[in-house]
């Protein structure tokens, strides 16, 4: 569309007449009117590549996630499903509408193609990211024997107080922007054109991006006020994330190689209680200074930590039970995870508490190697349990990234 | 502070050495570090004014309200937590950190002063108001006889689908900033202070300032797509607000003068249902056109709405039942109010919807000429009920601004 259609239309719609063939062949519309926004609004990131975006992509301020139940048995309404969302994410995560009829260019007998809530809202650096639950391969879809080993019932971790309605899921989607109201409209208008298909099983709202992923980025500071994020892997360190984080093609799933998993635990946090506690016990909780980032013993945030320095009286600096410690590499067999989490709160306990905390999510190549191990060790000596309580959990195989012509899932569903 | 030592602090707080006296006298510290940010972030809005601040504000980006409950009978406790609440509030909406121990200036030994999740973070437009709740003037505080005529408890309206853990309150706080992070902080942090004097009773997280309130701003859309704000009261209407917003001194309340009423309610809005209905009916429903937000009849935006307008068939272009035409002033008297809502979306709902739609925030000289009729009229004819449901519900009387030396409540409770 010209810079003068799109006006045109907008005009138009004003009078409620609908403009016939604007926005033809579902080539969608630009949302933005132009006027003059940041940059942290205006930029768009790549939908297509090898990878999906929203992995390494520098975390985005805002987060929309939806966990979604399949409801039909359909194989190919299912797939039809996978088609359409990835040529509507293609549309959004440019800053287009989606559909070709509606509010700026449809017919008013007909429900808007787009739910028209973006509108006039630049891109914002969406992401959009897909993942199929373990539940997905059971005998509905003929995938039962294209399940990936990796791809586990996550065992029951010490101190576990799960929700079940805030567990599992045959399908997420991440939607990661740095306006709220883009995310909520990507969810939102994928979960519309899934109605009859899918279903919402739980979503959860973030903010504040609690680990930097670029070193482009500052760290920001998770919901304990500590910066989260120093020593994550990051977008830069490439062959660490072919380790860590891509599925690769001899690890027995063909169809997830250059894909990831993805692991999502709602963590609340007793942030009154973490509140009351002195500075110093905060600090050895984390092993890490509050207000520089730096691990204890250590001077500045990016210094690497020494898990053997002594300080006075020779006692560790970082403790034994410091959370840095137990999840470092050192201590978890040289393994590592790409943390993505947002803060969240979600009202409050009807106790007197705001019900806030971390929704945690973690790309690794092998949960069974990397976070599973991790986090029973956490579990079940990092004092910092103390202060949270996983209330959520799931995972995901995160299939790898579409090119111009493709869709997601394809290298598991078939052309 | 000065920029020096505000760099040096966190130099050795990364250290973990403590430095004696620095923020000493409650001056707080300035939380930034002074790298580029965008002016929604950098700027400040004054704290002291004739009115609070948060009302005729343009409205921020983002929200985190919530409703509290005194938990003790001494009235000398609940002055003192004002008092705190007014001086951190100075410092908060200044970008600075509360307190004088913790983080970065303080002793290892205490727990912080401030929370810290903020540091870094610019003040972001954050402003706090608070209000008080028909329930502060039962016989805890001798405030009986000072309980507004017009604090009533808000009757029940037809449809009201009203969840008591959503309703009420004794105080409110309202915290608006461009970065939800800024918000979520600063509730949190008063929150903390009162502890052992006050508890959470409910609490609403909410983006994309569904209401426009001031000229300088384009109207932003709610979660139905339309534009909301367009025929709001503004800034800029002072006579306006003088009728409408601002308690005066004629009022019968001379405590409250300058002050305001605000509602509160939480409506849930059916977003799966009204996807599913056609352009031409949703505009009907509103009584606006989607694109552009033109009244029906007529072109553009703000153009006025003209009730008596008839098109096609001599049908009334705006219809009896359409929610402008019963929300505006002709059909309500002359009575306007100030909205100053924000879209929500609390995950979902556990039946495979997202639990979203409109947390409406309104300030008002005299609830029960204005609110309470309006809604009456709202919930028996407006078609847009169809649609949505009230599911939280609380009315406050919100004292005028203080000055330098003042405190939030001063004209209630005395010096
Ligand atoms: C509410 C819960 C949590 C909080 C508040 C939290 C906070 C932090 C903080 C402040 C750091 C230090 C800064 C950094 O390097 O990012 C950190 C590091 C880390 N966390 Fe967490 N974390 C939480 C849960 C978890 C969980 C569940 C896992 C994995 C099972 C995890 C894995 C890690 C890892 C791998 C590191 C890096 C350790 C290193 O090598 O230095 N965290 N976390
Ligand atoms: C989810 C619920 C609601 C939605 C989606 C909604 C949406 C809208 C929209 C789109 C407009 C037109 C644009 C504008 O002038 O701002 C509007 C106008 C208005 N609304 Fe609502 N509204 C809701 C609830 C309410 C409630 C509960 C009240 C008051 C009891 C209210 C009072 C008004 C008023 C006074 C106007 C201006 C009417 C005029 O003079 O043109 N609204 N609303």
């Amino acid at each position: 569309m010209t810079q003068l259609s799109r006006r045109k239309v907008f005009g138009l719609a004003g009078a409620g007449v609908a403009l016939a063939g604007a926005g033809a062949a579902g080539a969608g519309l630009d949302r933005t009117l132009g006027g003059p926004a940041s940059p942290a609004h205006t930029e768009t990131v790549e939908f297509h590549g090898a990878h999906q975006a929203g992995i390494v992509t520098p975390a985005q301020e805002h987060l929309h996630f939806a966990a979604l139940d399949v409801t039909t048995n359909d194989r190919a309404k299912l797939v039809a499903l996978l088609r359409a969302w990835t040529d509507a994410a293609r549309q959004m995560t440019a800053g287009r509408e989606i559909g070709t009829g509606g509010a700026v260019d449809g017919s008013p007998a007909a429900p808007p193609g787009d739910t028209g809530e973006a509108l006039e809202l630049p891109a914002s650096s969406l992401t959009l990211t897909i993942g199929f639950g373990p539940s997905l391969f059971d005998d509905r879809f003929g995938l039962a024997g294209l399940r990936p080993p990796a791809l586990v019932d996550l065992p029951a971790f010490p101190r576990d107080k799960l929700d079940p309605a805030r567990c599992g899921g045959d399908l997420c989607i991440q939607a990661c922007a740095n306006d709220p109201q883009v995310a909520v409209h990507a969810v939102r208008n994928l979960v519309r054109l899934g109605f009859g298909t899918t279903e919402v099983r739980w979503s959860q709202l973030g903010f504040g991006r609690s680990s930097s992923t670029s070193r482009s980025q500052t760290t920001p500071r998770n919901l304990f006020g500590f910066k989260d994020g120093t020593n994550n892997l990051k977008a830069e360190d490439t062959a660490a994330l072919d380790q860590h984080v891509w599925v690769g093609a001899g690890d027995g799933s063909p169809w997830l190689t250059g894909g990831s998993y993805l692991v999502a635990r709602r963590i609340r946090m007793h942030i009154e209680t973490w509140d009351r506690t002195s500075l110093d016990e905060q600090e050895q909780v984390i092993g890490r200074a509050k207000g520089s980032g730096a691990p204890l013993g250590q001077s500045a945030e990016f210094d690497a930590a020494d898990l053997h320095v002594r300080g006075e009286g020779g006692k560790l600096a970082i403790p034994e039970d410091a959370h840095v410690r137990l999840a470092s590499a050192e201590s978890q067999n040289g393994v590592r995870i790409l943390r993505r989490g947002y803060n969240f709160v979600d009202g409050s306990d009807g106790v007197g508490h705001l019900e806030a905390g971390l929704f945690f999510l973690a790309f690794n190549r092998d949960p069974r190697t990397q976070f599973i191990p991790m986090q029973k060790s956490l579990a079940a000596h990092d004092r910092l349990m103390e202060y949270t309580q996983h209330t959520g959990s799931a995972l995901f195989a995160v299939p790898p990234g579409v090119g111009p012509g493709g869709y997601w899932g394809e290298t598991l569903f078939g052309q």
